[in-house]
């Protein structure tokens, strides 16, 4: 038995079937402000805070217009992800991009908005004053290479392709004052989907005393330091949804008056998406065959194509058979999506209650990093989001893709004409 | 130096990239067509030799014409890829569907195509002849179990989710007998990426003696047995571009020959995708950036969304810089793409000369699961696939998706009348 603190029930999601056929990404907005608002209130208590959500890990406008509202801004990584954001009304410094490798037109879009633009590379000064010119405001990402351990998702920093060295910091904020560059930031990104408070904290520490040394080095302050997103989401249902942030925060907060002792007081930002919407989205997919041959599995309507972070990076998604959440784990199955990959898995050698064509089957934590990442491999279509609104009533917030989306970049008419061998 | 046999040069590339701007995908209509009759020809010793090509590995609706033309059908594994091969005019037996958690929707189609059904289960008898009836010829598709060795890609088949056992085989083929189908295939797919010929020829024999068995025990002739696909592509520009066919197919034909002493004569099929578009796509990028941090970084303006299979698998994609090719290796590199993903890499630590920006880069062997796995993570936009015909003329066969693609699921005038709190 465990505690699915689900905001539905059986009856609650056979209503949205007839509308919504299976699978669907389910978001629950109340969840969602809930958590935004403890989250903000909890980091507040740092100078000048402002989270701006990573878009990338969930991508829908309406998402973005609730945690808009909230108070976030958006933390973008493409052309599509900042045109997002200024659908939604996003716009000027609420907007920071965050990416590498960089295009010009992603430049020249951001500074169009106002937004943060935060460069990777220090050879990226000459490619922005070329491309858009430098804005009032730059900040750049911080790699500490061997000075910082990473965890296993985002590997070791010193084979990361982010950012700039120390060396490279310090050179770069001297180049932007002698170009005019009035005002500063830095960032970094050290940790992917991190569960332990203190591998947080020590980011923080590190990032505080690199702007004292940068102010000291390159004779600028920075006006922020965002410390990135990382903050994991535990994955069982009798853990709670998210981290601690109150004790992170507090944490941060002490580190910072101690390295900080008055001498700067910069803002501190954060970028995190999975905690924000991760736990508050489920996959949910219907049951549509049972087989067995060396062992059980249970063939749903879902795929990688949905949610593809048990196939790439062995995650574990904690899954429930609506209505028999009480029921005894008496039978242990694979729990498969369509795709022909073998890898196409949401759970490998589990324990469920005895499960039955038909049944419906939640899969937690599907909220970021599950629809983003959908692909149309094997000719899958991706699925429709639905909003569960706070006085119950149910919204589509994305459609669902039809064979037509699949052929959009096709010609047929040209195909029709073309021939080879035969002509 | 390498030999990159390669059926363009860099003048010819930057004028393709005139009209389509990089990343794309190019395919060799030569190339792919030799390489089609080669490998029909030297399978064509097999009784009733027939090609189903794995629409999955790429799913172009003109190079499946090109495929048709040469011969081959289509194996289809979703209904958008049933669909595909009904545009290009593959119908009727010249379609297997190999699917596995098969929704109806996707056998009623199959049938109504006159396509061969392959089933994946024997629970899928009663499943199809609810939906659709059951057709006149019907397949099953085997899983040896603890019988076989996997190989890394493809895993222990015992793990494996398709398949019938042994037993069910021959249950399923008698309860086929008693429902009145007259026609009956095989089918297994046992090896993935093999570059073994005897891997290849030991599949064979494995389905040619259960073939025997079937007779012996069910009392039914399989008509045909599909022996899948697998056969590799060698990675390596000195290695040759596909694998040794001819003595494949010899050595399939000796074990023919022994298991059945005239006894059956079933046809063979294969449905290989890989060796077939493989090594005659190429996915061409142009360096964006140059980066030096604690490595030196190239920065291309392609990533994962264009060829995940490094990212996915740590697979090999051999890569030249245009115009340099007889060049000395003198730099080490890592060469990214432009995904916020740090495993979002196309070379790790290799060896290349001097790269400068604006160098067109080769990725080989992006003409199999390399367009058909992107996806839009990141907001990144699928690129164009263009084809080099034999005439050295130049078609798109596919263009780049737009903004508008990416956004062609979501309703904005709804997102306008959307608010939360604010209302």
């Amino acid at each position: 038995m465990v505690d699915v603190k689900l905001p539905f029930d059986k009856q609650k999601i056979v209503e949205i079937t007839k509308e919504h056929p299976t699978p669907f990404h389910i978001y629950d907005e109340k969840g969602l402000r809930e958590n935004a608002r403890r989250f903000k209130e909890a980091f507040s208590i740092l100078p000048g805070f402002k989270e701006y959500f990573a878009v990338k890990a969930c991508p829908n406008p309406f998402l973005l217009k609730i945690l808009k509202e909230e108070g976030f801004g958006t933390d973008c990584s493409s052309l599509p992800e900042l045109m997002l954001s200024e659908k939604v009304g996003i716009v000027g410094e609420d907007i920071m991009m965050s990416s590498n490798d960089t295009p010009a037109e992603e430049f020249v879009k951001c500074k169009e908005l106002g937004g943060i633009i935060n460069l990777d590379d220090i050879s990226h000064i000459d490619f922005l004053e070329k491309a858009a010119g430098l804005p009032e405001m730059i900040c750049f990402r911080y790699n500490p290479g061997p000075a910082k351990k990473g965890n296993d998702i985002i590997g070791d920093p010193k084979e990361a392709k982010y950012g700039f060295t120390k060396e490279q910091m310090i050179e770069g904020y001297k180049i932007l004052k002698e170009k005019g560059v009035k005002r500063f930031g830095m960032h970094t990104m050290m940790v992917s989907n991190e569960l332990e408070v203190r591998g947080l904290v020590e980011t923080a520490r590190l990032m505080f005393e690199l702007a004292l040394e940068v102010k000291e080095k390159a004779g600028i302050e920075v006006e922020f330091i965002n410390l990135g997103g990382g903050i994991g989401t535990p994955q069982m249902p009798d853990q709670p949804h998210t981290m601690p942030y109150e004790d992170i925060a507090r944490d941060m907060k002490k580190v910072y008056e101690i390295v900080f002792a008055g001498e700067m007081q910069p803002k501190v930002y954060l970028e995190c998406g999975r905690t924000i919407t991760g736990p508050f989205g489920w996959l949910i997919t219907k049951v549509r065959h049972l087989k067995k041959t060396y062992k059980d599995y249970v063939g749903t309507d879902a795929c990688m194509a949905n949610l593809m972070r048990p196939a790439l990076y062995g995650a574990y998604h904690h899954l429930v058979v609506l209505g028999k959440e009480n029921d005894d784990l008496s039978h242990k199955y694979d729990v498969t999506g369509s795709l022909c990959e073998n890898n196409d898995k949401f759970a490998i050698d589990r324990m469920f209650p005895e499960i039955e064509v038909g049944d419906l089957l939640v899969i937690y934590n599907a909220g970021a990093h599950g629809h983003a990442m959908g692909f149309n491999y094997n000719g899958k279509l991706r699925s429709a989001e639905i909003l569960l609104r706070e006085d119950g009533s149910v919204l589509q917030i994305r459609r669902a893709e039809t064979v037509d989306d699949y052929f959009a970049t096709l010609d047929f008419d040209k195909l029709g004409e073309f021939n080879g061998q035969e002509k």
